[in-house]
This record gives structure tokens, C-alpha cells and sequence, in this order.
């Protein structure tokens, strides 16, 4: 049995390069459309919170003790919005340092009764992030037992 | 001049075929950490306000009053954030009603001398997004010439 012939091999390895050549422009325009899709999602996730920011403001002239409260549901509902998009609030102290996670911004001289030397004593500003990608790492001071 | 051998086409060919297989699986890890990169990218411009939502708490038993001008420049700020992704702010009565970027939630009747036939009256909503990506509409109420 005989193979193929030279022109139909000429012909299959043509169609192949022009479906690379296809192929390759419908990716770029997916990427866009992806980037854009994903973009829109996650604007849209936290217009909630500009409704009730919006809302906040109506009411805060009439009761202005009542726009704490507001503050502090608006504050939840805009963790709940990033938790829900996959990135945890990282804001504990106590916690052993680690450095995926914390980045060291003053250190505090301990002999170890109050805190445990390398862990974090306080959260300056609170990071967050999910395993591998951090949006922003936690800013914290550090326990560190005095040189001897 | 003799073009190239059989055995030489069936060679491209095959190496054709091997580079759309990997793009197809170069696109397909692309794809996914375009998307990533993006959630990312729109999660971190919000923090910001994230950030200044805790402040205003940590400052607001202190002088209840000051939290107001705070949530003010908290709104600012996210709408800031929402514009500088590309999203624009729909919030203007007195334009004529638009079906792409309206959604009708009310009529009010006018003989026209307050408010034109077919434009907004009021933004119950404001809606949000670009020329072809609307986050979502905004809920207006319309103008209508009582029926004769």
C-alpha cells in the first residue's frame, strides 16, 4: 500500500499552518474577551458596596450615630466581597512569621514572656491574598528576643 | 529546481500539528492565569477603600460627626476606583431615556412643561459600565405624555 503522495502532504501541512495562524488569532481575541469578562465580574461584585455607600450618605444627615453602624456593615460586606472572589483577609496576630505572607515593618525586643520571638506582636495593615496569590502582603511587627 | 520530497512535507506536516497541540495547551494555562491576573488586578485597586473602611471605624466613637465626611471620601474614592477600571457612573435625570444603558422602573405623566416626553425623571439606581460592557443598567423613572 503507497502513502501519501508529495501534493497531498504539501496540502495537509498548509491547512495545518493556517489553522496555527487561526488559531492564534482567536486566542488573542479570547484573552481580551476573558480579561474584560473577568474585569466586569469583579467591578460588578462590589457595586453593592457603592449602593450602600451611596445609601450611608441619604440617611447620615438625619441620625449621624446611625452611620457607624452603616460603616461597620459596609466594612463586612466588603470583606465578604473579596472572601467571595477568593482572597483571605490576613490580619491575625499571634501568628508564627511567615514571609509569603508578612512583611516586617518594625520589631519589637521581647525576652519572650509577652510574645514568641519570630512571631507577629501586631497587624500595622491588615494583607490579603489566597495560597500563591497575594494581593498584598500583611504589614506587622515582629517579636524578637534581644541580642545577648 | 526540484521542490521538497515526500518525506520532507510529511516532516513540516507532522511538526505543525505538533505546534497547534501546544498551543492549545499553551493558550488553555494562559487563559486561566489571564483571568487570575485580573481578579487580582481589580481586587487590589479596591483595597484602598478597604483600608480607609477600617480607619473610618477606628476613628468614629471619637467624633461620630467626622465619620460622615469620611464615608463621603470613601464613596469618592470607589467611584474613583469603578471609573479608573473603565466603568462609567450613570447617574444623570434629564437626559432622554436610552435603552442600552436604562432600564425603566417607573413612568411618570408629563404634559412636557417639566420634564420632556421619553427622558428620565430620576436615577433610583445609578447603573454602571462602558460603551458595550454595561455592568448593569440604570433604574430610572420616565417622562410619558398622558394617553388622549
Amino acid at each position: 500500500m503507497e502513502g501519501p503522495d508529495a501534493a497531498e502532504l504539501e496540502d495537509r501541512w498548509r491547512r495545518a499552518l493556517a489553522d496555527l495562524d487561526n488559531l492564534r488569532k482567536r486566542y488573542a481575541r479570547e484573552l481580551g474577551r476573558e480579561r474584560s469578562a473577568e474585569r466586569e465580574m469583579v467591578t460588578t461584585a462590589f457595586l453593592p458596596v457603592l449602593d450602600n455607600l451611596d445609601r450611608a450618605l441619604e440617611h447620615a444627615d438625619a441620625d449621624p450615630r446611625s452611620i457607624i453602624e452603616g460603616v461597620r456593615s459596609l466594612r463586612e460586606q466588603a470583606l465578604a466581597v473579596v472572601s467571595g472572589l477568593g482572597f483571605r483577609r490576613e490580619d491575625e496576630a499571634g501568628v508564627p512569621f511567615d514571609p509569603t505572607r508578612h512583611e516586617v515593618v518594625g520589631v519589637v525586643q521581647t525576652d519572650g514572656s509577652e510574645a514568641a520571638p519570630g512571631s507577629v506582636v501586631a497587624v500595622v495593615r491588615p494583607g490579603y491574598g489566597a495560597p500563591g496569590h497575594q494581593l498584598r502582603p500583611a504589614a506587622v511587627t515582629v517579636a524578637q528576643r534581644p541580642e545577648s
